[in-house]
């Protein structure tokens, strides 16, 4: 059960995430107890992206802070670093292999946190490479989903928006095959619908999922509507008169369980009518969520460089 | 006398401003003796600034770690935040109060860090926002002449330069109103005079001010000569003929009391001539005003994050 | 033998070197050991980047932070920081010298880390200035020289490609003639020779050099390769039928001597060709090299910051 790469959501076990999950509720009891430990005071993680993402890169800097780290950090590594003289990622990775313990990466380009795994002396973890994976996202969508509704079995989902560019959505399709009887339900406009590739997986792998464009008609029947951002620019014409049918606003909520939960990934542009509204509900998760990333992290981090300390 | 946000100066009490500079007095000795503490070891800042500021932001940081606190930081959330995926403010706060126990923020709108304040969890300090206010730098340059003057009833200021535009000599009028019996000489070229809005205040909390247009005149009459850079770019034609009136330099120098200072919140362009001369000159307090800052917001953030703890 | 500024290669003596380097012996020692110490624990750092190089900044953050230090810095000053405004260089470092107690200078300009000390109330170190120098880039050439090599006397050392601009191999220039009978092989393309000025302060100091256009002759004479990019955009037309005269590849591999070494100072552009093969051969030492540079700083860092504490 030992880590060391953080590629991609399909390797990851429901036992490892089980216990990382575990470990997350420490964290959690831990920073609110008294802020953080000195559990890994002799690290050092560097903070490679390629691309902007402050919210993650805060989330996985606070997490190592919290836990006594060092961080050494670049917010801007394409346009600022060396890779303008022409130097390669691998060479980059070796190099920062020598001065830090762990690597988080963001990268524009699929593929780019296997490459550096592949020739790096210190332990990669994916911060989100491109159309690819962002396998920390995934991992505190499932703790959030863990912590708010108990379970991670039997669990009716609707994902809701652009599926077919969403990243997020794409990993917790790949994970929850790995739970039982989950049932899926893929609302999206006509040309945003997931992708083929998925739609496969998820037949092979027997999990049952239909496919609508009105969130109000399912509303009522999942425990999860995890939205993702309509992103107008792409739906053109169209978006005006389809946005109301993918968009959480009262009237939506008033359909909801009283069990269920809202989750959004964050940033939300306009996937949520009637702000103040809907974030007084208590079933409104979205915030809790991002909180989560950070003991998830913090979790991640721990099993990563110190498995058998103790906090 | 509990602090949470810290948004304007209008809210500010003297009495809060005593035990704040009696800290800073106390941060300035522990900086000298050992360097720093362990005092917020366990806490966390984040440093939001969504406009550069590298002095402001780096003063608040070395402020941080010198009390063995951690930092998490975006030195341009504008342009590489999220922000640019059309994030709100309000989210941004909410989301970052999940994994900071204090935010810095620095904003290019006015009304940002108030806005700001309204929804989050954890405090607000607020280190400039837009033509708004930008408390902390009040804060030092009001410690500057404790420290200097040695009082700050009965002071005889000349505020010059850009009176129009300057975002600090406003925060000091507002202050100085809760003193007693300031004088005020402010020296502009007509066209950057003081607003309205402030003469108004001062007017109406019993301030006396004179506004004149030659530093000269004035020179051997105040405490304190508080410059603030004449925007070139905004005085068109007029500036070359006017600039020897708004500017210091030995023959200024000359006129100044003994015990006067000359401040200025930097950075400066031309408002000081023959800058060797003039900054030899004992007078010159604007680096120990600069320096000061460190000790005062290292004050500041032990004063909301720690307020009961020892040094 | 005290350190205050580290501006120039010119100035270091070999007897200070030799301190260096046992001492960076000691902390290659402590990070393999337990990751680092707190001998800098009450010490805060600044880098000041006015120009980009995320692995010179994160070499040096690394440094300071495993020997427990705090870090402030800035990644972009240039473009970021209140230089927009027309701040000077002088003023900054006044400034940013009342935070911190080291200042990690990088700028476009030679002579500004010169400049910089000449008013620093805390060192000084050069982390580039331009076409200027770059001394912690030599000390851990050097370094690395002595423990691959295992002596600093009697080396023959080949620098191949632009000697007309790469800082790096002027800088060792300048060192070698401190240690006795180097013998240097300029190999570079007629219009990228090494400059006058060092071939007549080599003269000057007794040191024999040969110049030639074709690694191949020499690469069987030499204890060290030190390759340079080869900026083909300053070559032009003649680049494509010259640059195997200037590259490492496996047949140049094969008449290197056994205990030869291959440096770069990274990053590399198409100085090596088959990566692959040349990579994997023992003799290519230039990610041993860039590992150095976090041992030779740490150890400088505590030279300067802590010279009698013990590590």
């Amino acid at each position: 059960m030992e880590l060391k790469h953080v590629v991609g959501a399909q390797r990851i076990s429901p036992a490892v995430l089980k216990r990382l999950f575990h470990t997350a509720d420490e964290m959690r009891a831990l920073v609110l107890r008294e802020g953080g430990s000195d559990t890994l005071k002799r690290r050092v993680m560097a903070t490679l992206f390629y691309e902007p993402s402050t919210r993650t890169r805060l989330s996985f800097e606070a997490a190592m802070r919290r836990l006594g780290g060092k961080v050494i950090t670049t917010e801007a590594a394409a346009e600022f670093s060396s890779a303008v003289k022409g130097e390669r990622l691998k060479d980059t990775i070796q190099v920062v292999g020598g001065y830090a313990d762990v690597i988080v990466l963001r990268h524009k380009k699929q593929g780019s946190a296997a490459k550096a795994a592949s020739v790096s002396s210190v332990p990669i973890i994916n911060a989100g490479d491109g159309a690819g994976q962002h396998p920390t996202q995934m991992m505190l969508d499932l703790y959030t989903i863990q912590k708010e509704i108990g379970r991670l079995e039997n669990l009716a989902i609707a994902m809701v928006g652009d599926l077919r560019n969403g990243r997020t959505v794409r990993s917790l399709c790949y994970i929850l095959t790995k739970f039982q009887s989950p049932r899926l339900y893929l609302v999206s406009p006509r040309s945003l619908r997931m992708r083929k590739d998925i739609r496969a997986y998820l037949r092979r792998h027997g999990v049952p999922f239909e496919e609508c464009d009105d969130l109000r008609e399912v509303a009522g029947r999942v425990d999860v509507v995890y939205l993702t951002r309509v992103q107008a620019e792409r739906m053109k014409g169209k978006c005006v008169r389809m946005n109301g049918r993918f968009q959480m606003d009262p009237s939506v909520l008033e359909r909801l369980q009283q069990h269920a939960i809202i989750m959004h990934p964050l940033p939300r542009v306009d996937e949520i009518r009637q702000r103040r509204l809907v974030d007084i509900d208590p079933r409104a998760a979205y915030f809790r969520q991002a909180h989560n990333g950070l003991y998830v992290r913090m979790a991640l981090l721990k099993m990563i460089l110190a498995p058998d300390a103790p906090l």
